[in-house]
């Protein structure tokens, strides 16, 4: 046993764990979305949860991985790593590429899994799953190229982005945002006379568990990103992610109990959420202060946001542009903001924020880089519904949305309260 | 890379990993607590838990953790570190002082969330925000000085207690008695003629997960006390706690079934956490047989406890103060009956228990603390209480208290079988 | 600080870390069964998880560890280590006994936990205490001794079972078919013509969190069973964990949709269990492709046998058997098919497999010890419940049954929507 055997151990354990804590996250995003939706689709947002988990990985076994940091072609995408075979001696790192592959697999897995909320309610099962292996084989792992790998374009003009809030959160939200109008509203969202209609979510306790599952696998999502274990970085990532999610809550609390005059739950979980989301570029390179400052404007931004969406009869079940989009591109442009100086020579570039005398090329970068995100994830995943579109209903059935896309689309409700046995068919249930 | 710096590592994320199970505890509180309490309360209990988490945090960073942990004044209270600013250097670990306030920060929540439980159903939103500012910022930091820090008055007088049986859970659950006694009984709790009067919790399932994710979070809770990968003493930890859990929650259902001829969940439920509470103060002290003693005893005392207090017509929804005061001043007494001598040299502080023959100053010791601990929360929260309801109603309105807190103060109900969108007043829930 | 103090901090660290995660699982098995019942028994499944944790962490303290790994008499049967006393100088760890206790224990567990589905909604609660008792202090000690203690004779006879696959799953899920056989199917499932009646599962949401927890606890149950933070398989490990559970999931979602038009929610999150399983013996041995192959395998054995056994009137009301015994034995058997000869040496015994020139020998071994496995949880499950039915009733009363085991066992039901308190008696819940 010597130091950098130990040191290798140490480095790998530390990435296997907080890759298990951001997979986890998974059970999260099935909670806060099941509780969130209609009682009647609550297995649906459940089994696209799982359609993200088990083909997103797969497709990023096959394909995803060797795209986004396979050897760079042009700073545009990669060209090995096919089931992790093939030279990928640029990857070097402490690790082993396996470990690697592990917890990139959880960040694609992450991506999909925001738009899936987007889309709950009414998008058709099988165009989901050809929407999962476009975004998690393509999309997602060449836009992340650019930010990412060795010799990514973006990542060369001197953007930074810590754990993702442009390449994972912004990405995501925008696709999100693209799905849900591709789509369009659930039938009784907004009446005809231009009134916004309103349901309860049908389970809010499993909600707000979900959310601190999330919260939980967001310090692996954070400061797992170090890849190393020593890496002085982590404690600081760890107070600056913890700071901004309480900031983000809180002002949530406050805000919806001024203008609500009542503390909205959906609005204080998703204002959490905002808060972790918009410190996931920054978390290695702001102050605690600023890290409050961000959490809260996402905090507000997000509620904001949300009712504007709802005033434009944009149809988001689960507020995935506001929380993720929004929040995302915040956090993204704050490091060009806030980014200090002695932060970012070991994690960063040495470029740092405009409000430390950094100038503006690290803001100019994060803009840039944020403007081809968005265009890139909107246009994509809109591009791909519309390719989808010509083979196969995007949509559900009128039929299937008004009964329910759990009985409808996966026969077999999500709760049930029935004690006996019955003798029906086990998948139309009909007798 | 040296043998310091991957030392420096290792402890880094051993640090951070546990904080963030401990932090994932408010998800176990939050289903612990929203399934117990019934079903048109159970959101409003989880909102609960996130201001523990949102406020806890933002007050301990801004002025607990200074309170608690700065420098110190008179063995009294802490004087620098507010927003970790200031004068830290008693503070000489081998971890950054980010990191170690990140563990803090969850022990500090940790402690309102006891309180939260206790007074569920009927405190008023706002005046549950102020405590949680007085608990985090003032009550707790002032107590947990007199422990835990450098030459803090308790522990220089030998008290000894190594994850807070007595600086976390028995504060809390005095804490919360005081609250509940302070707020009176729920609606209906208790007839005119003195009869107690029950109902079923709404939700056991989640009630019994929560149970689960609290003893997960326990190991990082008592094991990462530690703060140091490789203190010899974490092997020990981990089997003591897990031996007083099981204890605690067997003897429950033994218990159970012969005194009500049925094994009772909540019971059961609350014995495993009895369990925990009692070796949080011991677990690196005592022996394996004593920690299965310690579970035991605390598993019946909080049924008997429980019991007592139906009797006196004291109302503690969750019975916060049977888990948590009595089990936490068991485990702080048991400490100095059973520490052994080998264990409290290496992070005890040489004193031990009376049954070693360690006379009977460290039981002294452990005694005053624990009568300290215990008026200390009690009167501070009764005090803080009798404040704010000089400001603002404590107790929520008797028509709110019987629609339910969820709809009556949060605007939502916890579940909703909706399937249509309706046309309703998003807060207000009237057309 | 030395770099082997450095490194028995690691080991110990990520030892105590994946034993927590295990040991988490045990939420995941409460919420996947829970949600799979009958909402009448709801309650009575998780009472049920809670003996496996409670009574089978201290049964194997005082019996079964010892059994298990205790010195070794003619390779059957280990004989100290009672209470962690004795010698056991012969554990050559670089971590301690109470660590390495901790992590068995958490394994134990799971064991049991498979039984439990089994039997759910009819067993008696009594007769199930004893039958975890003999479960863990006696079946799986003397067969896993076997497997994995040293001098064991199947592992002298060159079986390899990496994290159980064979030890933990086959044992348990032969086990839960003896079980489910001995006690007959539950009243109205099986129609005296011979029709097959269905139920909807309660509560897919929570079962399909169940399902996710178990996924997050599997990375600690297979990486964690290196025991050492710098084994340089963990990398691997993690990789066809993540691989063969994405297939197993992947092939469910597809062959239920092509078998029954409909992806079905449960057959797919017990298809990703059933990779989860069936990777367990080979997590370490077998290629990535392997871990593909193996995962698809195991998914589509799973829907084939549970609609066999449904066909057969076997009653499992959570597929423990198709899920546990079958995939189990084919991960079992594919590592004498696939391991290879790079990945056998350092943490196998250098045998191989058949399809990489290994020969028969490795196959040969995983046959027998499979075949001796499966007849002994079988054949001990059934004698063990013959000797409980001389003593007590093995399942509830018809009335209890058809009343549900929550109420009609424990006197509470799982979920209650009554909102305000009424004068009944706490345990019969009658005025």
């Amino acid at each position: 046993m010597d130091v950098a055997e130990l040191s290798r151990g140490l480095d790998t354990i530390w990435v296997v764990l907080t890759a298990a804590m951001i997979l986890l996250m998974e059970g999260g995003f099935a909670l806060l979305e099941a509780g969130f939706v209609r009682q009647k689709n609550a297995v649906s947002i459940i089994m696209k949860v799982f359609v993200d988990i088990v083909f997103g990985a797969l497709v990023f076994y096959f394909f995803g991985f060797a795209i986004m940091y396979g050897k760079d072609v042009g700073g545009l995408f990669g060209s090995s790593g096919f089931m992790l075979n093939g030279d990928l001696s640029h990857i070097n790192l402490n690790i082993s590429h396996e470990t690697y592959w592990l917890f990139q697999c959880a960040f694609v897995i992450a991506v999909i899994s925001i738009v899936s909320g987007a889309v709950a309610e009414r998008i058709h099962f099988r165009a989901y799953i050809l929407l999962t292996i476009a975004m998690t084989g393509l999309i997602y792992p060449l836009s992340g190229h650019w930010v990412w790998a060795v010799n990514g374009w973006l990542g060369k003009l001197g953007m930074i982005d810590f754990a993702g809030s442009a390449a994972i959160h912004a990405l995501g939200g925008f696709a999100a945002l693209a799905a849900t109008l591709f789509i369009g509203p659930r039938i009784g969202k907004f009446s005809p006379d231009g009134k916004v209609n309103i349901v309860s979510p049908s389970n809010l306790p499993l909600a707000s568990v979900g959310a601190f599952i999330l919260w939980f696998g967001w310090f692996g999502f954070n400061a797992g990103s170090t890849l190393s274990a020593t890496n002085a970085a982590i404690g600081h990532i760890a107070i600056t992610t913890m700071l901004s999610a309480a900031s983000g809550g809180a002002i949530c609390i406050l805000f919806t109990m001024f203008r609500y005059r009542k503390a909205d739950p959906p609005m204080v979980i998703n204002g959490s959420l905002a808060g972790l989301v918009g410190i996931t570029a920054g978390c290695a390179f702001v102050s605690d202060g600023a890290a409050i400052w961000i959490g809260s404007i996402c905090g507000i931004a997000m509620v904001l946001v949300t009712e504007y969406m709802e005033r434009k009869q944009i149809d988001d079940p689960v507020g995935a542009f506001a929380v993720h989009g929004i929040s995302g591109s915040i956090g993204t442009l704050a490091v060009g903001l806030c980014a200090i100086p002695e932060l970012t020579t070991g994690v960063g570039n040495g470029y740092y924020g405009l409000l430390y005398g950094g100038g503006w090329h690290l803001l100019g970068a994060q803009a840039l880089g944020l403007v081809v995100i968005a265009i890139w994830g909107f246009g994509l995943t809109w591009a791909v519904l519309w390719l989808i579109r010509k083979a196969m209903p995007v949509r559900v059935s009128k039929d299937e949305e008004l009964v329910g896309l759990d009985v409808g689309i996966h026969g077999v409700p999500a709760y049930s309260q029935e004690n006996d046995f019955i003798d029906v068919d086990h998948i139309t249930r009909k007798p």
